[in-house]
């Protein structure tokens, strides 16, 4: 069955949540948001294009920095309101440095950071 | 620092979106919603609850199926507006009896699904 983006399962504002995926660590790397046209030009691209919800812009990952995204592998869930990416990410995925945005864990009730800023980058 | 469920960002329905990832084999799962209240009652618990968007109420993941997710880990994203957990899961996630809700994939245009339902569970 072909594929249309349209058939996808967007929220009021137009958007659906994604998550990106290493393709190789398997690490989850952060969650952005997407809307038809961001995943139509991700397809064509091959180059992860989110929708900034505070800039109200595509927002072509790593086009200022160079940390980009190659889509490796493009999944949807049961529900069609969510989706998740295989991706080649260049140095970080986080605007700190970090390689994940999901540095921050808790443990035993306390908040512990497990990442450092990638360097050299 | 000690964690707070009230220090993360909600949305205007007062809900964050979760990811769960298999803390196993490191796939991903699902993507469901928590309010503050049902990430407390996971972190006492240590049984994945989410909140219902289309029943709104509170959902403990397996509850009636066997299918539960006992919660590993749990991490935040850099906004704080994302969650991250690693669960072991019991039998399927998803509610078509697939291990993963993202089973549909798109090759060349075209959707495949790549998982059957699981048996025996």
């Amino acid at each position: 069955m072909e594929f249309d983006p349209q058939s996808l399962t967007y929220n009021d504002a137009g958007l659906i949540p994604v998550i990106a995926q290493d393709a190789q660590s398997r690490e989850v790397l952060m969650m952005a948001w997407m809307n038809a046209e961001s995943l139509a030009r991700t397809l064509e691209s091959g180059q992860v294009t989110y929708w900034s919800r505070s800039r109200q812009e595509f927002w072509v990952k790593g086009a200022t920095s160079g940390h980009v995204q190659e889509l490796v592998e493009l999944r949807f869930d049961c529900d069609r309101d969510c989706l998740l990416l295989q991706v080649n990410q260049t140095g970080p995925a986080c605007h700190t440095g970090r390689r994940s945005c999901f540095y921050s864990k808790v443990e035993d009730g306390e908040v512990r950071e497990t990442q450092e800023p990638m360097t050299g980058e």
